[in-house]
């Protein structure tokens, strides 16, 4: 019995579960010179998958109508006729949400499970390590002494921007929506101060309090009114690095903000969006530094680890009400 | 009889006449070891003045309240005894607004009237292609064959900007606001296509007709309304050069727009604020292809030329009105 998750309907606004089909089939999968059978182990959800079943041009075309979501998986490979792998091996790549396929190991990368958990490569060691440090280290260009402030800072990627700011040497400064996320912040992630958006009276003000050098580095993963509070804090030659507008994600119309051009202007201000695959050149360097974190205890994560291929769809939403702290994956 | 102009109230909203003072004084001014005497030539009106004039932390520091108003000057000297300057030599720098005055020579740069007239020395050989040159070539970054699109393009440094994109192979559309203007874009200074925003029923189409391959390139004098469209139309690796806001230099509320975050994540897209002075190492390579370009023919300009120095404020104000073509320049 082969299992796969199909996009339904473009959601309107915020995603449901019935813009999600699940279909069955019964069939026995075969393998020709060069394919290897898959089965799933885990699978990433990730905000940026939102705008994937927009119909919309963006750097990545848009999920097709009654066809597989794909996002970054694990699989074991079950049984291989391509030399590349071996039975037994696991991988990582995009592929379609199934529990089992047949791949011609095009795009797929062995990982090693002595080396770290498998759920690793599909967060510190994976897309969320690698979208850190390069959005920090390419567009932040951080200098040792400089403060940096994150939003979205308990989710994957937020925390680990954080941490690795600290082993630059930055004064780091989290947005999280909760007290519980803000005391994980800093006890477990060693940010410096933590600001909570749901609780705080004043973000603006709070933000001059928490970086009262001003801000040098702003990774943003939320756009909206948390990011404008920030814009009110950049010093002179700040950058802004746009990683994500989570917050804006599901709006139905175009969302309004403060207009950023002023801020700009008068800071001699940079805002550079990304996407991690800009910077495909510097992912040994990347992965060199992260694992050799990783095994130094200089670097931590945090997943929400979900059970079961059935709740894919229903993680993916939970992303929207930040319900997760950090990667969010579902074990098949 | 020396003439001084004060900044008398900060303005809201809109400057008006009567946030100006006019100062008369009966002296003879006199020099020592080291100074110069300066009559006053050309004074240059720009729309980055109006940010001074609010009492706000910007990257120069505001005008203070009944204090000399200053801004780029030409001046002659009329007495020197300072060995660097002779009498009858003219000198471009930021002078305060007076008809008369004692200067040390500091920051003040000798200007050759035999080389260029003396108010190209205020625009073209100037502030205003010093801007227009390193916004373009240091944020926008141009590869021959991409669009560029010009906001304020009829002004000072955005019709250098469409003149300078012609030279390095670009496609160059302008967005001005008069019909008028638009032809003049076209016919005098080459661009490819010209907008009139005024009569235009939707912009963000406009554009998009003009520039059917994409928008590589836009230099921004105006942020609002217009901004906005041009952000529906930016490619993948879009650079936008932020140079000015005038749409909102004005406004009393903190200005709304369009959120930009979405729009540059989805294109992996830059968006950079600048102050001339940031590239000054770049000032010789600058002025060795502006004037060369201007001997060459290649680069041409406009100014607006009034006369009188009781009409400063007034050919001020008249910038927010897009009164000005090319430089607003005051002939004392």
């Amino acid at each position: 019995m082969i299992q796969t998750i199909l996009l339904k309907s473009r959601p309107e606004g915020k995603p449901s579960i019935s813009d999600f089909e699940f279909v069955s089939e019964e069939s026995s999968l075969t393998i020709y010179q060069g394919q290897i059978l898959l089965e799933t182990a885990y699978v990433s959800v990730d905000p940026y998958l939102r705008g994937r079943m927009n119909d919309a041009k963006s750097y990545i075309p848009p999920f097709e109508l009654n066809k597989p979501i794909q996002s970054g998986v694990i699989a074991k490979v079950i049984e291989s006729k391509n030399e590349k792998f071996k039975e037994g091996d696991f991988v990582s790549g995009m592929l379609p949400w199934k529990t089992k396929q047949v791949a011609n190991g095009e795009g797929l990368l062995k990982v090693d499970p002595s080396k770290a958990p498998l759920s690793a490569y599909l967060g510190i060691l994976g897309m969320t390590g690698l979208t850190a440090y390069t959005g920090l280290t390419q567009i932040g260009k951080p200098i040792s002494g400089e403060t940096l402030i994150v939003s979205g800072a308990a989710g994957a990627v937020g925390s680990v921007v954080g941490q690795i700011g600290k082993i630059l040497g930055l004064t780091v400064i989290g947005i999280a929506g909760t007290d519980e996320k803000i005391d994980m912040l800093k006890s477990k992630f060693g940010f410096d101060a933590g600001i909570n958006y749901n609780t705080s009276k004043d973000i603006r003000a709070e933000i001059a309090k928490a970086a009262p050098n001003g801000v040098d580095i702003y990774f943003d993963n939320v756009g909206g009114p948390i990011s404008d509070a920030v814009l009110y804090n950049i010093n002179r030659f700040a950058r802004i690095v746009i990683c994500g507008a989570i917050s804006v994600y599901n709006s139905k119309e175009v969302p309004k903000s403060i207009s950023v051009q002023p801020f700009l202007v008068k800071n001699s201000a940079l805002m550079q969006g990304f996407i991690v695959s800009n910077y495909a050149e510097k992912f040994p360097e990347a992965m060199k530094h992260l694992s050799g974190w990783l095994a130094e205890g200089k670097l931590t994560y945090t997943e929400t680890i979900v059970d079961g291929f059935k709740n894919i769809p229903k993680a993916f939403i939970d992303l929207f009400e930040g319900k997760n702290k950090g990667k969010m994956i579902v074990k098949i």
